[in-house]
């Protein structure tokens, strides 16, 4: 049986989730209390070093980062569907990973849990990375369905959730027809899940 | 033939080098003029959009993200040795090279871009991710030779650069013996390259 340690709210644990309804797996989940610092207590430390959700257990594997839970997951029951064959197209959805872990990570989630919980943060920083990073993005979904290779992988699914929650960080995506295309591909897939009562249907 | 655009200064070229290095490839090195801004010239953003180096190309594949490169480089030239063979202890570097990608980028490699090269940024922040980060690679480290199952992979790899070059970030490892004992380690490996002129061989 597979185990999630997750926030209802986090979009790393929305990524995730996605994953496993995509992959229609079934699963445990256990909400962490963040508001009573559950994440920051020894018993959770134990399982992440970092004091972060989400961690995935499955049988003696004990998995932090959202992103490597995707890779795992892909691995181990994707079938070849979320990550390509190829070293250079598995390559490639690192890259998106990597992105997903700095630029997602500093730009558009900062500035959500700024604006949702008041976290004390450089807002032009978190602003500007987030800018550069939608205009790639547009150029990008100008002339290409996916990130990589064509089909939908989990390096659309790493930066999928905190993009779509964007009105929640007050980034306006009205200048980003394509990325907004995309947003409502990866909606479209069969075995989407959304994050409940969240501003991700936009 | 490996071509590696690259800047001679930077962490995560060097992480490239060191893993060409490692596994005995011949590659030619393209010094791309940062003082120029040539990463940021049409012709190198249609290599790599977010324009940064290093970008690695490899006949018809063009890769940005020096995780990425890692991983492709572990994936067609590694014979094994960089990267476990199974999906958990894959995804256990995954969930390593996102640190790199976030927490090093966002700690001592950003300090280290502002003491060196004036870079502006948020000071404190970037200490406080520095030290989180180094307290808990000093747990891991106090009890685990390498980041992932006993062997050095492209995680160790990833985030030695940056650690490595602490002095120039201003970030005093004299606290943390385990994680010196690993930079030892990492520098110790057979084919390790360091980085002419700079404070790595601390």
């Amino acid at each position: 049986m597979i185990t999630l340690y997750e926030f209802a709210a986090s979009g790393n644990c929305h990524k995730v989730r996605l994953l496993l309804s995509l992959l229609g797996l079934r699963y445990e989940s256990v909400l962490v209390r963040g508001n009573e610092l559950e994440h920051k207590s020894p018993a959770f430390l134990a399982r992440n070093a970092f004091g972060q959700v989400p961690v995935l257990v499955d049988g003696a594997t004990v998995l932090r980062d959202s992103q490597a839970i995707l890779l795992y997951l892909a691995l181990t029951h994707g079938d070849g569907r979320w990550l390509p064959a190829s070293p250079a197209g598995e390559a490639q959805v690192a890259a998106w990973l990597s992105t997903a872990a700095n630029e997602v990570a500093h730009g558009p989630a900062l500035l959500r849990s700024h604006y949702l919980y008041g976290r004390a943060i450089d807002v032009p920083a978190a602003e500007a990375i987030t800018a550069r990073l939608l205009a790639i993005l547009e150029s990008h979904f100008a002339t290409h369905e996916w990130l990589v290779e064509g089909q939908a992988s989990i390096a659309d699914l790493a930066l999928y959730p905190y993009l779509a929650l964007a009105p929640d960080a007050r980034v306006n995506l009205a200048p980003y027809p394509a990325v907004r295309r995309w947003l409502a591909a990866v909606r479209a897939l069969p075995g989407y899940v959304g994050m409940p009562g969240m501003h991700d249907g936009a």
